[in-house]
C-alpha cells in the first residue's frame, strides 16, 4: 500500500483555493499510484477558522468541498479534515472531523476527541468532543484515523484530558495510524512533537503517518515537519519545514523502518524561516505585494527590513528614513547603508519641520510644561503618519518593528512606532534580536556592524538611551521570559535570584501596558507564548499593577 | 431566615479592594441580623479574570481572600464565588466555585458545571466542569448553591449542554436556591434572564435568590438586576440596574410571594446607563479622572462628549475642535455650541498648517498622484496626534468616537479617528446613535439640533458625505445587524429582500476590515454581539472577502 502525505499551505475561508490545491495533489498522487492521500486538519476551510465556524453558510461551503473531494477520490482514498455536523441536539453543533473518502463517497468519519482550549486554541468554543472511535477498513487494512491533539494524551498522561482516543481503538486492531494535524510552530516545539509521535508508534507498535499544515494564517505559523514513524519509533522521514510538498511511502517499508531522517533544528534558523514564511503568507493571503517601514538606524527595523526583503523581494520593500532633531548622524548613515546593502528604495524625509509645526500649534496650550513623553511621542506619530501616507497612496502594508521586550514593557508609542499591519518580531526578545542579526549577517554583512553594536536608543530626546528608562535587556529579558512564558510569580522570581525591586517594576510595566498591546498589530508567533490571541489579559486588571 | 443579596462592583485582580468591599457588606448584613449574605461569581478576583487564572500566584491570592472571608463569617454565613483547585490530576486545574463559609470555616463548596465557552466567555479554557452536586445544610435549611450558567439548561433544553445541575440536586430536596452570577449586560438580555429565573423557580417550586455583578470591566458591563423569585415564579424583587446595593429578604416572605417588582426596560435608557457605567468604571478602575476627545461637529463625537460629561463630570472632559481646510463653517459652530452647552473646556486648533507641512514633505514623493484616501487620512492622523499629545501631556484618556456601523465597514482612519483608549459607542449602530441623541436631549437641547439633522460627513475632502462611499445608514444597519448579530448568509439576506449587490458589497467590507478592528480600542458592549473579544475573526480569512 502506498500512502501520500500532502503537506500544504491552506488559506482560511478560501474554499476554492484550498480545494484546487487538494485536487491537484490528488491528481499527482494518482499518477504515482498512491492508494491513499492525506491532507491536514480542517483543510477544506483552513485553520483556525475561528468564528467563521458559527456561520452555517461557511460550514455548507466546507461540506461542498468534501463532496467534490469525494468525487475526486476514485482509484485513491482521500483523508481530509473538515467541520462536520453534530446530529444530536445536545452539545455543540459541530465536530472537528477526519473524513475518509473513497470511490465518490464518504466511507468513514472520525471526530476529534481532545479539543485544545488554551493559548491560541479555542476548539471547545465550536466543537463537541468525539465519544466514538472506530477504525476504517480499506484494501484489507484497518486504519486508525486521528486528529492532531488526539495523539497528545498518550497513556492518559496529559493532565488536560481524561480519554486517550487511540487506546479506545486498540480492540479493533488497527494496522496503522493516520494523524491529520494543524500544529503551530514554536521554535522549541519540534522536539516535543517528535517525542510524542515516537511514543505513540512505540506504544501501539504500528506505523504512524502524521501530516501537518505549512504556511501562516496571520500570526499563526505552521512549520510542516510532517512525519512517518516506524513501529519501533524510528522517524523514517520528517518532511521539510516551511515548504509545501507531497511525499510517498510504501507501507511495507515503513513497517521495516531502518533509517532515521530528521530536519536540522537550529533555533535562529527556525525563527528566521518562520518569520519569512509569516511575512510571505500575510502578504500573499491578503493579496498585497509591497511593504513599507521606517528605518531608524536601530537594530529592530534593520532586521525587519532584511526579513521583508527576503520574503517579498527587495524591489517590494520601500523604507523611509525620517530623522528628527534628536537623531544622531550615524542613524541616517547606518540606515542608508543598510538600504543600499539590501537594494531597497529609500527616501529621507526629515521630520523637523512637521515637529516644529506641532510645537507651534501646541505652544499656547503647553505653555510652561516641560518637555516630556508628549513631545517624544509626537515625533513617533509624525513618522507613523508619513509611513501610513505612503501605505495609503501606493498600497504598501506598513510593517511594525517592535520587539517582544518593548511590547512587554510598553516601550513604544501607540499610533507611532506601534503602527503597522503586522508585527514581525513582536515575539522575539531584544537579546534574541541581536542573535538574529548575527544570523542574517552569516554570509556577508547586510546589517552594518554599527547597527548591531551601538547602544539601543529611541532618539526622541537628546542623548537618549533605552537604558535610561529600562533595565539592560540582558537583565530584563530573563524576567520577562519567566513571567510571560513560565507564569512565575514575583516570589518565584525573587527566589530565582532576581532583584525584588526590579522584578516588581518589570511585572508592573508588563501588566499596566496591556492597553497598548490590545491595539498593536498581530504578532508572528515563534514561541509557546506570544502576545496576541494566545495571551488574553484584562485591561483594567489590577494584578501586580 | 434573613438573606442578604450584595450586588457589588468588583475589580479584576484587586483582591484587597474586593475583599474590603465584601467585609464591609458582611458588617452591614450582620448589623441587620442577616443569616446569609451572597456575593457574586468569582467575586474574590473579579470577572472575567481571563489568563490571570493561569498564574498560581493569582489563585493563591483568591484563596487568601476566601480565608479572610471565612474568618469574617461568624454569626452569618457567606456565599461567595472564587476559583478553587481541582485535586485530581486529570482535567483542568481549577473549578469555578461557590464557597459557603460559616463560623470561620469552609462549610461547603459547589463547583460550576455549565461553563460558557462562546462569545466573550472562555470558561472551558480554565475550568473543569462539576460532576458532583450537593446541597449544603445551614440552620435547618437545605440550600442548593448554583453558579450563573448552571441555571440556563432548564429541563435540558439548552442545546449547548447535557446536564442540568439543579435537577441533580432534587433528590436532596433543597429548600431554596442561591445562584451567584456574573452575567453581562446586553440591551435585550434582561427579559430573557427574567424568563429563565421564573422558569427555574416554577420548576422546582422553591425560592430562588439570584445575585449578579454590577459595574464594568473594560468592555464588559454588568447591569446588576439581581432577583428574588417566589416559588410560583413571581419576581418578588429585581434590584436596580447599574447600582451597587445590598438588600435583605425574609425567607418566609419570599415563600409567600404576592408582589412583583420589575425595573423599567427602555432600550435607549438602558444603553445610556450602560455606557455611562462603562465609562465611569474604565476610568475609575484604571485610576484616571480626565477624558479628552475631538469634537468634529458630527453626531458621534457629540454623543460621546455628553456621555463622558455625565460619567466623569464636565470639568473632567476636555474637547478639541480641529477644523481642516475641508471642514464646513457649521461644524465648528455646532461643536462649540455643544461644548458650551456641556460646560467643557474646549480649544480650537486648526490643522491646516500641519496638513500643509505634510503636503510639502510629501510633495516630491506624491508628484502626479491624485488627491485620495492618503490625504484624507493625513488629516485624521494629525488630529489623532494632537489629541494624544494632550493625553500624554496632561494625563487624559482619549475617547474613541466610532460607531458600530463605521467599525463594521471600516469607515474610519486607523491611527486617526480610530485612536483612543476606549470605544464608547462602537457597539451602537449609526441609526441608534440618532435615537441616543434624542434620548440625551430629552430634558433640554444639549446636542444642537443641527448636529442631529445634518447629513453625516467625515469632511476630509470638499463637500464629502458618508453616503458618497457608503449606503444610507438605514439601508446599511439592518444588513449589518443580520450578518453580525444573526450570522445570516448572503443568500439568507437576499431572501429577506435586501439587494444582492448591496449585500455582497457590505459583507465584503465587513470581512476585509478585520485588520482595522484588530487594532481598535476595546468596545463597550451593549448588544449580544459586539466587536472585540466576543467576535473572533481571522484577518487573512477569505470568506466573503
Amino acid at each position: 500500500m502506498k500512502i501520500a502525505l500532502a503537506q500544504l499551505d491552506y488559506h482560511i475561508g478560501n474554499f476554492e483555493g484550498n480545494l484546487a490545491k487538494m485536487l491537484d495533489a490528488i491528481r499527482t498522487a494518482r499518477s504515482q499510484d498512491a492508494d491513499i492521500i492525506c491532507f491536514g486538519e480542517l483543510a477544506t476551510c483552513g485553520y483556525p477558522p475561528r468564528d467563521f465556524l458559527e456561520f452555517d453558510d461557511f460550514i455548507h461551503l466546507a461540506d461542498a468541498s468534501i463532496e467534490k473531494l469525494a468525487d475526486a477520490a476514485r482509484g485513491i482514498a482521500v483523508v481530509v479534515g473538515s467541520p462536520s455536523h453534530n446530529p444530536r441536539i445536545e452539545g455543540k453543533d459541530l465536530f472537528n472531523s477526519a473524513y475518509f473518502l473513497s470511490e465518490g463517497k464518504v466511507a468513514h468519519v472520525q471526530h476529534k476527541a481532545l479539543l485544545p482550549t488554551y493559548d491560541i486554541f479555542d476548539e471547545y468554543r465550536y466543537f463537541e468532543p468525539a465519544t466514538e472511535f472506530n477504525v476504517v477498513e480499506y484494501k484489507g487494512k484497518r486504519i486508525a484515523l486521528s486528529i492532531c491533539e488526539d495523539l497528545w494524551n498518550l497513556g492518559n498522561e496529559n493532565p488536560l484530558y481524561t480519554i486517550c482516543p487511540l487506546d479506545e481503538m486498540q480492540d479493533q486492531q488497527p494496522d496503522f495510524i493516520l494523524n491529520i494535524s494543524a500544529s503551530p510552530f514554536a521554535h522549541d516545539h519540534a522536539d516535543e512533537r517528535i517525542h510524542v509521535l515516537k511514543a505513540n508508534a512505540e506504544r501501539y507498535k504500528i506505523p504512524l503517518f502524521y501530516v501537518n499544515h505549512v504556511g501562516a494564517q496571520t500570526e499563526i505559523i505552521f512549520d510542516g515537519g510532517s512525519m512517518v514513524v516506524a513501529p519501533n519509533g524510528t522517524i523514517l522521514d520528517e518532511l521539510p519545514y516551511f515548504e509545501e510538498c507531497i511525499r510517498f511511502y510504501d507501507l511495507d517499508e515503513v513497517f521495516r523502518g531502518g533509517r532515521e531522517i530528521l530536519q536540522p533544528k537550529d533555533k535562529m534558523a527556525l525563527i528566521h524561516d518562520a518569520l519569512v514564511c509569516g511575512l510571505k503568507d500575510y502578504f500573499g493571503k491578503l493579496g498585497f505585494k509591497k511593504a513599507i517601514l521606517g528605518l531608524s538606524g536601530g537594530i529592530d527595523s534593520a532586521i525587519v527590513a532584511v526579513l521583508a526583503a527576503e520574503a517579498l523581494g527587495e524591489d517590494n520593500v520601500r523604507v523611509l528614513l525620517m530623522p528628527s532633531p534628536f537623531s544622531s548622524d550615524h542613524s541616517v548613515l547606518d540606515a542608508r547603508q543598510l538600504a543600499e546593502n539590501l537594494g531597497c528604495q529609500y527616501d529621507i524625509i526629515p521630520i523637523e519641520k512637521a515637529y516644529q509645526t506641532y510645537m507651534e500649534l501646541l505652544e499656547s496650550h503647553f505653555l510652561g510644561q516641560p518637555f516630556n513623553l508628549a513631545e517624544e511621542n509626537i515625533q513617533a506619530r509624525i513618522r507613523g503618519n508619513l509611513l501610513m501616507a505612503f501605505s495609503n497612496k501606493f498600497g504598501h502594508i506598513l510593517l511594525n518593528t517592535t520587539n517582544k521586550s518593548e511590547m512587554a514593557v510598553g516601550y513604544g508609542t501607540l499610533y507611532g512606532d506601534l503602527c503597522g499591519g503586522l508585527s514581525v518580531i513582536g515575539d522575539v526578545y531584544k537579546t534574541e534580536v541581536y542573535e538574529l542579526a548575527r544570523y542574517l549577517n552569516r554570509h556577508k554583512e547586510i546589517i552594518p556592524e554599527n547597527i548591531i553594536t551601538k547602544p539601543p536608543s529611541a532618539e526622541l530626546r537628546p542623548n537618549q538611551k533605552d537604558s535610561d528608562s529600562l533595565p539592560e535587556y540582558d537583565e530584563l529579558d530573563p524576567i520577562l521570559y519567566q513571567y510571560i512564558e513560565k507564569h512565575q510569580s514575583p516570589q518565584d522570581l525573587i527566589d530565582m535570584g532576581f532583584d525584588e525591586k526590579l522584578v516588581r517594576r518589570v511585572l508592573r510595566l508588563v501588566n499596566i501596558n496591556e492597553f497598548k498591546r490590545y491595539q498593536t498589530a498581530p504578532v508572528l508567533r515563534v514561541t509557546s507564548k506570544a502576545f496576541g490571541m494566545g495571551r488574553r489579559m484584562p485591561i483594567v486588571g489590577k494584578y501586580l499593577a
